[in-house]
């Protein structure tokens, strides 16, 4: 029994890290409080009590974890970061923080100067269906932003397997659950600026993009991206436009995912002219992909639970490869 | 042309306010820009300003203006009417600052000592449908709530004709739409929160029962009032419950509806057995009113938008008696 | 290993049934296909499918079945119980057919003869709060309605331990989500009647009405009850109005819950004062219990998810207590 | 005081021009009942009832008619539009059976061989803001698709005035309310299969395509469109991707915008960077636009209320300049 410390767990993303953990065989999750921890929902009486310490060094230390994972904004976790690795703990890190392995381009896109440059480079970016090898040893682990897991998962198999024309552009128009925006009140998140509205946020400036751009080849002159808000709580789709070569068949887009994912416990491929929904994720750690294609234009659609795939339930994922467990532990 | 100032004009109920003043052939809206003004929408270019001005004392005296509507907390309210009146102005409160008469039972409901009693006394109710007469002489009008409003006009005319047992308990369950909690963002109001929920707020405490007990003169013993939040952004219905005496029939609360509201224009009846539901009066000032009944056990829905007949719109039909203007102008 | 057909796995209980069994250790689901049934979701590839086989005499005694749950309408129920029962199957009816012991009630609510009036007297009213150890012996076990669920466990114990004033009126103010209406579409479940609205329906004259009578003792002219629909997917939430005994205190009526429910795994209390919301219970098996107090009135507010605890879930349980499962099996 | 006929008055398009029609002072809605009419909601007692006759040849040919509004699915559209104009009325058409010139490119998508093809080129299609010259004059107008409005009105200023990359594809990836699938019950467009989604259909494939490509002369190849459902009742937002000829500013976007719509009513901009969301439309007949552009890239948001400028409104709009009224008529 490995115990696992969760920091944010009142957050959208933490309270999903400690649903799923709840349910591990192999882990004991324990909560750690941070200063400013957002107002709890009311407990029925003789619901079991997760064993809750401060997040000071001291209390930590004496805790005997084993790895702490941040549900956290990338400003506390680039705080927090150095203190556990230097506690030997193995850290997973939810936010943004240790994502672009470029220390300029996170400057120019998170506007400030990132504090510790070398982390940049040793941090292992989760995302195992492109780097599942090098997870196992990793003592900081990048876990992806929702939006690239979805985009990367859709588009690489097709650049991989040389089925889009070079040089030209690739649209990805993404939409998210509102949950993506995070627990703390603002007027973007008011239930009444929310309902009944649909709305484009960060139009080609989304921090996601440079996450996207380095994990998938692409250049940021081919590749257009907008993110926008539904009205739903959670999961995200995005419809991505492609232009194939000339003569590429839909055979061979079916045949490059399922080379690509055949194997993998958590991609679900659609037959040629189906598209998932969002539904068909939610609260699962899938991402679903289909397409249609006519001529040489193809759309593809992918679909992930923001809060799983896109957050928590990766973050799982990765943990039990760090820790040696079945790679889909507390997943399906 | 009267001028009217509009205080709280990025709230929900002050934009309605706007809204219907835009339209309204005798008035000409003016803003009044407070300290700490919410965050406004973004502007389509070409889109006619209001005039604004500052929201201070030289400026208002300067504006010719003939009222004053305040959409703030009464915390503001109270703050601002005595300068307001003492200008000559006016005053159509949408808070609950002059709402009760009696001091003491506003003490202990808004829990701090009411620091103008007086104005408690000359303020009139500005329930059109109940006090039509003391509107058009008011100096300070104190607009009724959105529950008491729909609560008060299901209620009275059935207490009126005598058809309810004395002493038998009522039942109000009402639900509000979110945009009764305000604009302000909350965790309450946070649409994660909302969306998919239903929740209880304020059962047997909410502030507006000494206003519904005030203006129907049921005692607090026998009338139990919960809120509770509907995910939508607008709308009220309650709930009614009432024990008739024996042998009343479905056609005396019929005719006691019918007695009281034939007239008026802003209730519609429906035929026994028929309930309105929320869309029938959303982004109207209408309050609708049905009922069922079976032996001595009746059940009224009533139904109002918590913005219009709730709250923007029964002020601008109160500023309309005030101002001698056609009760319905701006609101049919 | 056993094999329990499922009748009516498209419709939304059915669904939730089959999701369920996928999960106990100790049963194997087999889908029974009947001549109408709604259109699927499109079926990502891959996923593993579960046996299906005719809904006919003749395949069903081929398919080695120990037990058939039917989450089908009232009238398929009627017609296909006496053919199961017969071939010696179990039957756990998610219906209304078999819920009234009392044929005229039947008659009179249901506004038809019931073609099986013995079945109605060895049916076993499946809500294991109350009727435990009569359910591992049942062959027809009536699952119970979402509303009555949630109004019996609320206000049996305070009926049990004399707490109520006698002969006054118990109001029951209904809210579900609109899964509660069923997969087959209608208007009143087209998307745009049900978003930004909230409606009451079947005021006084519900079916689950009768249901409610018959488990708890109170009479009709007792008890006014009102369904009213939430702009949601899925969830109960009843808002209870009674009337205390002269002297009844808040400890009492937690007393009384406690003692009713404190070995119970399904039910959860909450602090004098609190009450859940929907929220608290979606996707689980829990009915959450709290209330308010003052004087002699008292609300209490009961939470359940209409298609687990309302539905599939009880089935479940009430299915674990017939086979000798633990009772929370596939639920917890 | 023209008398304007209305067919499928309770669909959703049907109930908005009613709504629309009561407010304007030189028009008299007559409602024609068709044979199959979906369910009304209930209506108050005392609401003004308008006028209703059959929809026959007889009672249409004494109903002293100016024009008649068809706001029916193209099959009954093409069934009644004949006899209409055989009796000398204008016919505004809110399907889509006219709007396509060219009667192969009608029978590719619409599955079906045009049986009026001299009807489609008679008729005069109704978008103002491209064709308002030849609107006084029709006989039959065809008022235009909902999403093809919203695409044309921002697609084609920046093609007149040569700013996009020949042979670049352009992008429209498209999202509505439920509304545009009208109120006809289906599973689609029930609300437990919308609420908490979001889903495309009809991807590369959807009927409007040909009528964006016959008004803005792209060609097909290098258009790609897809249609997604929000889970909100009314509004659409379409997120436009083009790519610009070398050295194109977003000062030149922006006057091609003001020179083709500075004068326009129902057109409005937004500044650089900034972007319309669909509340900002509801309830209007505005079409809003506005735009973000990087080095080749360009992003264009496009929203109107589908109801409105996409069928009810632009009906009006157009009705309006048939009979010489200010075009503006009933729509501020």
């Amino acid at each position: 029994m490995r115990r696992v410390g969760i920091v944010g767990f009142r957050g959208y993303s933490g309270a999903e890290l400690l649903d799923l953990l709840w349910t591990h065989p192999g882990v004991e999750p324990v909560l750690l409080e941070h200063r400013s921890e957002a107002e709890a929902r009311p407990v029925p009486r003789g619901t079991a009590a997760t064993e809750t310490i401060k997040l000071e060094r001291g209390a930590i230390q004496d805790a005997n974890l084993t790895a702490v994972m941040l549900a956290t904004p990338h400003e506390v976790s680039l705080e927090l970061t150095p203190m556990l690795l230097e506690l030997g703990l193995l850290v997973v890190d939810l936010s943004a923080a240790y994502r672009l392995r470029d220390a300029d381009t996170h400057a120019r896109w998170y506007k400030h100067t990132h504090p510790q440059p070398e982390l940049l480079q040793s941090a292992i970016y989760g995302l195992p269906e492109f780097y599942r090898d090098r997870i196992p040893g990793a003592k900081l682990l990048a876990n992806p932003g929702c939006y690239p897991t979805a985009a990367n998962l859709a588009i690489r198999p097709l650049l991989k397997a040389g089925l889009l024309e070079e040089g030209a552009g690739v649209v990805c128009d993404a939409k998210s659950g509102v949950s993506g925006a995070g627990r703390k009140p603002t007027l973007k998140t008011h239930f009444c600026e929310v309902t009944e509205n649909f709305s484009a946020y960060a139009v080609l400036e989304h921090r996601h993009v440079p996450e996207v751009l380095q994990n998938s080849g692409i250049t940021e002159e081919n590749f257009s991206f907008t993110a926008q808000l539904i009205p739903i709580h959670r999961g995200i789709l995005e419809t991505i436009y492609v232009r194939l070569k000339s003569g590429v068949s839909a055979q061979q887009l079916l045949d490059s995912y399922a080379e690509a994912y055949d194997n993998e416990p958590f991609i679900r491929l659609y037959d040629t002219g189906v598209v998932p929904d969002v539904k068909a994720v939610q609260h699962t750690n899938f991402c679903d992909i289909g397409f249609t294609c006519e001529g040489r234009r193809a759309v593809i659609v992918s679909c992930i639970d923001n809060l799983i795939k896109g957050a928590a339930g990766q973050a799982v994922q990765n943990l039990n490869l760090m820790l040696g467990y079945d790679e889909t532990e507390a997943l399906l």
